[in-house]
């Protein structure tokens, strides 16, 4: 009889094993392949052969997982880690057979999301996108400022504008959406065009947002490249001072203060 | 009888309450969600308690800002603080019953700008702001600059092109912000291809102000880039020129001079 | 008699006369703002005095100019700097009386040109106008380059694309404007989907002009705040080495080793 | 018989030659310009003409490619720049007769491509390029990042908007051109108002792409300009190091050990 410990480490060889890293990463990209070529008109006997190939994926990823979690010595720290509970619910949602077409609709967007996957396995990419996710709460105020500074206007533009163009104006959820899309220049002209033939003055309404919300955005811009500067600056120094057998001021200021002692002691003598 | 007294220090209790001061919080923030509501169509009876809410929240601010300004002790510096005096303003003019549709719509505007309360109990959000402003007059001359580059295209298009399109080049003030729309490259080229039928060269015309402001923008931008990394770098360095006990080489110097002096002094005595 | 010393004398104090000099700062505002009347419509009388108005300070600035001549001692100096040929130029400009149609446009025009002379006589405009125009040779060789894209991707579209387009791609010249266009992303796709629909992998041409020339607009930018930032820190290096009293580690140095030699001395006296 | 060493001593001083250099030059500006003219409407004569120069010029091409051939010493390092492959693929081509129509366009483009020759004979052109594209994989797992990105978006846009809008949203590579048009906002609101009928939620799917690319375009612009940043600062310590004399806080240090030990001596001594 194979004990468990027995399973646990074959699962750990065959996760570090590099052929079948390869092989995992080459599914991942003939999964995501697949589902771009679901978007073209593909004949019949094709679109048959992709079906047996998703399901042939699906179970490839539920063994994947399955190893990966046999691997893992400590079980609750499995599910501690975002990107395994992101990979188990792509497997398992994958596994639930659906015939509805609303549901079918869920089904191949979770397909879509197994590109994703690719992100999780990539360390690199891993890297680059946690260190994305973390620059986020530094923004935090300045998001806020900006969501007040859009629904202020959006209320605004709702209460004055909404007899005008019920399209853009309606109510504040649509108005903003109408300021996002002022925000990114596209054609905001004709939005203030329009407003202008009834409230003569609202320019100042669009030339204000632009600039508030385009000074907003590049101090928010300046502040992070400042802290990633910031960032640099310290991990350097911090390498600096590790250096060793480096000699600080300070300790040069000690040395000399024993020089002059000794040198005192010596004139004492004479 | 209550003294003067006790009233100001129940006040300055109350202002320093941490529930009090969650409570107004959330008065705020139901107040700009109804601001928002108010843009929906909705039902005669939401609507009719709406606008008790609304006196309610009114009366609310009021007994806040008395409240703050009871507690604080020196009542002239109350009216120096701009927040103090939007608040008030805000609440004043909440106060003021409205029957006339044209100050209907100030009212409701007074109503808006409530939101903007969040801006003033919100600490950090107050202070990025208030970092906002204090960035503007560095801008000064740049932004005089763009002024006057404005200007200037803006009297030669509104003299060579107002008679080719009127909407756009009638005056010049039409003429600026069909400038600053060009400036945001909104449609920039139909306005362009229609003075080229006349004046083939007019390209030049676009294509110069477009670089010229481009430039100045940019400009503008490295300019605060480096002014917020200057100002970093001198808190910094002000920071280690704080941390006691630290050695400057000039301090060594003089040690290393008393030191001869003192071995002179030694050759001297043999 | 008066000398011709006097003369210059009397110039020199007029010249750096604070009242003369706002007097001189106030004819320029108000020509700047007749030059935006002009543009309403405005009623004939007003025209009329606008008319006087102008006569006056053409001469204004006329006697402005010769007072700011006499004052200079070294008179070859005067016209060296470009700023004192454009305030002549445009003086001598206005002077010449104007009957013919197409000549009185150059007249609006040179009247238009006034306003520049709020630069010239703004210190610190001047000041930002100059160090923008000295920033514009570092870019000589990135606008070569840009302009080299521009050629190239223009001879291909007006070689491929001339048939399906003349307005747009007619010839090399308007092919690099509508480059230009496409360049700041207005209406850029429908350029693209007209020439998609001849050559079907016209995409290609648009998606890689735009990523060299956004490649090489962000390296030019990114050119420009790396030169300022250490043009800025050169700036602060200078300044602290010229602080007088400063020690450098050199100095220490050699402060060390006189030490050594004195204490071998006194050793070897011994 | 001259022998080959007097060939290749031959070529070397022409190819070194100031004349013969500019001459090139002159040459590869001709053949812009010829480029050029080519895509106006020009007389049968001068067309003719432009066929005899631009025969000519293939000839002077070719010859001064033998040249560089000939007084390169090691033969095999001449085919291992990529500017040297790259003159003789477009020499070679221009001297292919073409009478076919569809030959004659691949022709047309190889002359095009002469320009480029612009780049490879000015040095300081050559270095800005190359430093471009060594910038280039620095940027590797940000643009991967991206388009994975833009491949799930392309791929749920297609999976549910296609049946909306079959010319943009038809197959994955037709929804990924689309999304690069909604990054660059050109009128990405149509896009948007068009599938909002269907799914009204659909605005979430454009805001969140658009924060996800902008924010990943973003965070590569900052990486770039701290990489640049990193590397003149290290060029500049580097500068520091390499100036000879110059004491360092270590050496200080050895010295004042030294000292001590004199001292010591001393001590000892008396």
């Amino acid at each position: 009889m194979i004990s468990i410990q027995t399973i646990q480490d074959k699962a750990i060889a065959l996760k570090n094993n590099r052929t079948f890293e390869l092989f995992v990463v080459a599914v991942i990209i003939i999964s995501a392949l697949l589902v771009g070529a679901k978007t073209y008109a593909i004949p019949e006997t094709l679109s048959q052969m992709i079906v047996w190939l998703d399901v042939g994926i699906t179970f490839l990823f539920l063994f994947e997982i399955i190893v990966r979690f046999i691997a893992e010595p400590n079980k609750k720290r499995f599910f501690l880690d975002g990107w395994n509970v992101f990979d188990t619910l792509v497997v398992v949602v994958s596994l639930i057979p659906i015939d509805n077409s609303d549901m079918a609709l869920v089904g191949r967007l979770v397909r879509v999301f197994r590109v994703l996957r690719m992100v999780s396995i990539i360390p690199e990419l891993r890297t680059l996108l946690n260190s994305l996710i973390r620059a986020l709460p530094q923004l935090g105020y300045v998001v806020l400022l900006m969501f007040i500074i859009f629904y202020i206007y959006a209320a605004i533009g709702a209460t004055f504008f909404a007899d005008i163009n019920r399209e853009l104006w309606g109510d504040i959820a649509i108005a903003m959406l109408t300021l996002f899309r002022i925000m990114t220049f596209e054609d905001w002209t004709d939005v203030m065009y329009e407003t202008m033939a009834v409230y003569p003055l609202s320019w100042s309404f669009y030339l204000s947002f632009i600039f508030f919300t385009a000074f907003a955005f590049l101090n928010m811009v300046i502040g992070i490249v400042v802290n990633v500067l910031e960032d640099e600056h310290a991990k350097e120094r911090a390498e600096q001072d590790e250096e060793e057998g480096n000699a600080t001021l300070n300790e040069l200021r000690d040395e000399l203060a024993e020089l002059k002692t000794m040198i005192a002691d010596l004139k004492a003598k004479n």
